[in-house]
């Protein structure tokens, strides 16, 4: 099956919205976007890529990253990360701190700010630096050696970043981050900032198709992880709209603040949509609508 | 593909299991289950059944009705639903009464209890009597005309009924509920109290494997909504363990403080297990370890 | 000292106030109460009485009562009430369930509706009728026989009872609520109901000056007690804002939705202040200020 | 009125007292100290200082600190403070990262540590070392020179100072901190170390006894600021148990988790305490015992 029809249809219903959301503010990379760009991508298992619209132009890739940071920890340590980082929907529009307080300092998944951090964290300790060990897999994957960090964006973060801090000094408190905080903001940081295109960024999620297996064969994740890694993705991976995001769009899937969503049918392909305009939850709306369309038209949907 | 095999191997392991958990102590009737009692059954969608251990055996179904109830009024209502009831998971462990003062009224989804008041009041108020439409439903699809109401049960939550009072009265202050709150608790508690087999449940659950239509072949749901309710059930139909539940069974499920436990396998199968021993978070233990192990033996999972 | 002077000099200032707040909206009899009117009353322990505006004018008293009602009980059954309602601040904005449910269903203090509710129900199960031992006390106290229950007021409290009806229940889930529910919300709606003028409230708050001694010279409660009911009015007697009334006036007092506010300067004299019109807290506007001119011209103050 | 009477028979009473709590156990130089050690002083307006057991023996002042920087701030910018911090009671037992969240970087009261870092911040920003400032006015009022900080003490604190971090972090991401975040700590551990006697103390904290005069009969606060401290300390001065305090107590008071409690007496005397054993709610068991002992026997309390 080709899915060109499909992408170049769900680019016109696209076209046709007149609301498209608001660029993410607080940073100036950012905010600068236009909420009218557009581009997707699926990528099949034997890595055929289709695409439609800016599919090949670069984005901040931001949140997205979460997933290969906590696919590359969970290769290395396995279910020990679980004692570190819940895998529980967040469920309070209002709250990270909240919960962190009342669960001990136990991040209640790996998608929220403060669990990524904790995820970051451990990759850091065991790699000695998170952020090269995501660029070489990012690279690999894509098979894009151009895939770079955007240090501006990074700085930018940075600047903004008392929030993470404290998150970060406050999981310390409970014995939950072991690197300095300074030194894992400007890992976390750095990985946020990844530019990315959509079909690198559906071509890196290859392995969440594949059960597991990497662009070269090798295994990265076993059949159960991957299975795992989809799971929380689906419970937790558009912040307090992943029930909603379940119930419109029924893949796994993760949002960045960049306006970027990877998705995931898994055994048959993987999806990146880009659209800088987020709706009031941080998801990208032409986003959410194009993986939508894409389930309605396709009728690939994992329920 | 028979599955009275892989129910047999895994009625072995349970058996072996040296901890099954503790049944629901607040009413008597419950309270005085053995733990170590279990059955389970698979329908698949032309009607035929596999058991294995106590699958005729009636239990009560407590919770797991709330699957029917929302798709009895999902049908009737459609979306509108959603404006009196949300569809995100609840995230807390520690409540549902902040949140439901956090957003005014309106609880987070359809299978917490404060959710689960708000659809029967709906029902109620279309129908002028929830508890018979839903009795009638689960008869016809399961072909059990004896299934009932276990009035004695009823009662017993009636008498420890002050939260569910709490909670309805509670929503009613923000307009949220339109019956009386006593009748609604009649209502509510006449649901729960349901007496039905592995079998019986498991056909009832068919219509979501059938992607909405009827063991008649009548539409109850449109294909999108029997989606949704997959949906649902996956993120928030195991009270605070929903991320554990679609990490490890990766199934839309449904449990009950009966000890019963319902899933779907969509285009596949539903299952019903039952187990009266729950843990902490009130999903039956020997249930979960069930559906754990029929997906890992079936390889069937959304993920 | 002739406090006469000083009440017709706060009562020109307060003349001249622009914005006297709205008056509370969800009862149609306190609605219609114009926010411009006032009145104030200052009741030295011998029984002297001043006055200015319409200080001999009834109005309904609501939570004012809640002092009395806790002065009852705390006679009859002393410090073991503290195991049934804490002696905090409430501190939260937005909360009474939260902090109940974080607490298990002890209330914070005997101020907050729980706390009343919950003071109530343990005067009413040890007298038969704590909504007839209130009315007798305060027309003993305040020598005005003619002193009554406003029934269409708690009539209208009824209608919009919900939210009580949910904080009872809730309670009760934990056992520390003993009347059932609608009896225990009848009893406390009439209770708030109580129609007094200032005058009546200053006189029968007098025991708080006189050190627990009632009008006719016998004893209420202890003199330790009676400086406890101060030191719960100064830290509990006015909703979120006890820290900024304290900051204020300095003076232990309690505030009602009907616009009244009462006070004490232990050892020399009781205030009762009445202005309809609220602020965005639940205290009268017209009352705080005025209480805040009285000690700032009087000089009295407890700190 | 000489206080050495019951100053002496105070003392025989809390050295039969069985249980004194335990030191704080989080630095070194706090655990170690044993809970049977007590002191305590009263120092009249004029300057007259009356003392018991270990009253000239320096301990770690801790937070009993925060009363005089809220002090020497107010003094400088008045009202304009409260637009930074609040004056209510936190209420909350479980968090104070909650209730900022909920109310936008803005702490509840000066007293929190998240308050005492704004007023800290704000006295920095002012005088460009808050920490001098403070140790200059503690060495004034006391007449003794000697007055030191415990840089062990502060040292141990900054190795423990992650929760800290963590408010200040999250407090600059709502602009509601000025200073670097490590400067600022630094300040603030600096301050909290002081060691000082009951004598230093009870002389320090004069000026709230003569209504913001000072010691050298130059004014520090305005009558109208020195009783809003006073009323703010008896709201909030210790912990969640400020009603508690109010209630058994009935004084101004201010603790620290060096087991000292600094009290005043309106017009009347200040007081200091010391006892290193705490209870469950961070304040000096013998000392709230004292100051108990103290008001019952004296007869002195605002109440």
């Amino acid at each position: 099956m080709t899915f060109q029809p499909v992408l170049e249809r769900i680019a016109e219903d696209i076209g046709r919205m007149p609301d498209r959301g608001r660029p993410a503010g607080y940073i100036p990379a950012l905010a600068a976007c236009d909420p009218a760009r557009f581009g997707m991508a699926v990528a099949e298992p034997d890595g055929t890529v289709y695409g439609v619209g800016e599919w090949r132009t670069p984005f901040s890739a931001q949140s997205v990253t979460k997933v290969f940071t906590l696919a590359l920890d969970l290769a290395r340590e396995g279910d020990a990360l679980w004692e570190h980082v819940g895998r529980e929907p967040s469920g309070n529009p209002f709250n990270s701190l909240v919960q962190l307080e009342y669960e001990g300092g136990i991040p209640r998944n790996p998608f929220i700010n403060a669990g990524a951090l904790v995820v970051t964290d451990r990759l850091h300790t065991r790699t000695g630096d998170a952020a090269a060990e995501l660029l070489t897999f990012l690279r690999t994957e894509s098979g894009n050696p151009g895939l770079a960090f955007d240090l501006d964006v990074a700085a930018s973060e940075d600047a903004h970043g008392d929030r993470n801090a404290a998150l970060a000094h406050f999981m310390a408190s409970y014995g939950n981050i072991a690197s300095p905080v300074p030194v894992l903001l400007d890992q976390y940081f750095r990985q946020c900032s990844v530019a990315a295109s959509c079909a690198d960024l559906a071509l890196a999620t290859g392995f969440l198709a594949r059960h597991g297996v990497r662009a070269d064969g090798s295994r990265l994740l076993s059949r159960s992880q991957a299975k795992q890694v989809n799971a929380v993705m689906l419970t937790c991976g558009t912040y307090d709209a992943a029930g909603d995001f379940a119930y419109r769009v029924g893949l796994p899937g993760k949002s960045g603040v960049g306006g970027g969503i990877i998705a995931v049918v898994p055994g048959r392909c993987t999806l990146c949509v880009w659209g800088p305009g987020l709706d009031e939850r941080g998801n990208s709306v032409s986003g959410v609508a194009a993986l939508d369309r894409f389930t309605t038209l396709t009728g690939l949907s994992v329920f």
